[in-house]
């Protein structure tokens, strides 16, 4: 079989464990078995805008030592975008494929970036040009419907638990409401692992609202009361993506509606909802002391906090994606992304398995029904149970 | 001489190691030495309120294991407030402190808290209760006269690097103009924090600006064109205390105003400041991406990052505070506040002096000079050798 090159990129959102996944499939790319197939291993900086510039790193030339403390470097390493190729973008890429050798192609990112990577997959199969085309999940939302759980999350829940514990503390020593606003566009899942800070029963956060359930003013002043009478306090986890009956993000409303070439409006980098949240509850729910804080962009970068499990993880479906793209002769084009699947032991493991690309591209995963409490403000202890081996241990606060 | 029994507090707002200096308090109140002199070990819940209140634990019992637990947690175990006394809430004190026979006082807080100390010891003299009343130095502002560096300031500068260092590589990865808004109302030893991120030249931030310079739109828009035409993207740190020509901080202008007892206007805690500089920058800097985030109470709360050298500080602070209050005889009041003095040797180490407590009180200690560089927007190799033995070793970040 003639070898041929590989191309590696990053896309969408940084995560504190996306450069994992990159050396997790280099890799397995420099290993013997691989080998036979692929020959250069093409880093492309900046996602698919750097592959149409033809802007590219040896990735062969890094050396393990320094590859090894890049991988647990938060963000990505070769840079990102947040580009949604066209069919003539398709054919500049194949162009350039075609004079460099490239017959594997690996995309790490989000399901935009799934997305992306199936449009290539199409087009090359409409342009006959034969590549191997895989995904590698990432997304800090953790809302890939191909897998039970997404490399990314399960450090920036850590992030979450770990700062929903620490304002709780500062919420317990200073008294009111304080609102901590998450990230999360679409999907909950981040701002519900917040119920993860709790170690004593009256432990923040004391309201969790994500957008999975649509959000009432006169709802959420109703529980804040509630709340403050109960604890003489409260501490409030609300993701970003939080919409009314209308079903549009009020983030987005107060935003300036700055909008991805995949149609998303911009929510993070911004504390508007947060302030407009804390202004409603000065003026209606009697609250001397109201605080918001947006947790922004330290809940997928801030370096020292990445939970080992997820670590692991994305390096596995790295290393998985580039082996697993190897089982087929490389005839025409055979794409796919990475499934992660909890296994049904009692003991916490997973297996990565094979997916259409499909399968993470476009449409995202909700928080299902049963990680969402009755009360509409907070998850079950089937959502704890579930995110706690991802999360892993957090540091233990002691108090009086 | 006669045991007395002692009331510890805390005040103002948490920081990460302000019951490393609780606990330090108390374990030298029960040594030998200090068990001479001091009967019962009472801790006031929310400071001064809980004085007024009479809500008291008693910390002999809570034992040195769970103490150890609680030493290493953020914010303030007792709970806090920002009360000022007046005259006749300490003349209520005094009556409280008589029946419970205390004649020993502690006070953890920044200057406000000091104030509050001093003015506890200005009545105890004018009503003759015989008092030893010493306030212990934190807050994560840096701004006491009376210390090099005041405890709780090393954490939240590690807090504030390390978050930095991660936004760093998310702005590397997506481009952009990226403003981080960092605690300090007056002083910006913290913003100045930032620049501990820098590993390599083109690191971030870029931009620090500190309240003690006065703060210029027009400069502001010029010095992110030029970052942007230098290195493609730009970081900027910038304080939540920055102040125009008129003096006037330009977040209280745009926050709603809130004020506490002290006459403090609320800045924390809001996305405000944050919001409208990238509002300006997006309409006269022609920088397309510009996301804010603000910081907020993670600064002086999240658990885990604290840095062990300003653990230990703060710790000693405690200690000191206490046996060095018994060195005198307890005829009359006698009050103080802890010093830290750096050695003048080439190894890290500090001194802890006593100073009088109007050192520590109400006035501000401000950046000084040699600590700013000349072009307005950034810090001296001066200040980073003042603040690296402070914040510690931080997390490697590595890149191709």
């Amino acid at each position: 079989m003639k070898k041929m090159n590989m191309v590696i990129a990053q896309s969408g959102g940084p995560s504190m464990v996306i450069n994992e996944s990159l050396w997790g499939a280099v890799s397995a790319a420099l290993t013997k078995e691989a080998s036979k197939s692929i020959d250069k291993i093409l880093g492309a900086r900046h996602g698919i805008a750097g592959i149409l510039k033809g802007d590219y790193i040896d990735l062969r030339k890094v050396g393990a030592k320094k590859f090894e403390a890049i991988a647990a470097t938060p963000s990505s390493a070769l840079g990102s975008c947040r580009l949604k190729p066209t069919a003539d973008d398709c054919r500049k890429i194949f162009e350039s494929f075609k004079k460099l050798n490239v017959g594997y192609f690996y995309y790490i990112g989000g399901n935009d970036s799934a997305d992306a990577a199936r449009i290539v997959a199409d087009e090359a199969q409409k342009e006959g040009y034969p590549l191997v085309c895989w995904h590698i999940p990432k997304t800090i939302d953790n809302d890939l419907r191909s897998c039970d759980h997404t490399p990314g999350f399960g450090s920036a829940a850590r992030f979450v638990a770990c700062a929903i514990k620490g304002d709780d503390l500062d919420n317990r020593a200073l008294g009111g409401v304080k609102i901590d606003v998450i990230m999360g566009r679409d999907a909950g899942f981040l701002t519900a692992a917040s119920a993860l800070a709790r170690e004593r029963p009256d432990d923040g956060p004391h309201l969790i609202y994500l957008p999975e359930v649509p959000f009432s003013e006169e709802k959420f002043i109703k529980d804040v009361k509630a709340a403050m009478k109960k604890f003489g306090r409260c501490v409030v986890a609300v993701s970003e993506g939080i919409r009314g009956k209308d079903g549009i993000p009020i983030g987005a409303k107060l935003a300036d509606g700055e909008k991805d070439s995949h149609g998303n409006v911009q929510m993070s980098g911004t504390g508007a909802l947060g302030d407009a949240l804390a202004k409603l509850l000065k003026a209606k729910a009697g609250v001397k002391r109201v605080r918001a804080d947006t947790f922004g962009y330290l809940q997928r970068s801030f370096p020292g906090v990445a939970s080992w499990q997820d670590q692991w993880e994305a390096k596995g479906a790295g290393w998985c994606a580039v082996l697993g793209s190897l089982h087929e002769k490389n005839t025409g084009v055979f794409s796919g992304t990475i499934g992660i699947e909890r296994k049904k032991t009692k003991k916490y493991g997973v297996n990565f398995v094979y997916h259409p690309i499909s399968d993470a591209a476009k449409y995202t995963r909700s928080v299902p029904k049963e990680f969402i409490a009755k009360n509409g403000h907070d998850v079950t202890q089937a959502f704890v149970d579930y995110a706690k081996p991802i999360v892993g241990d957090l540091p233990r606060c002691e108090i009086f």
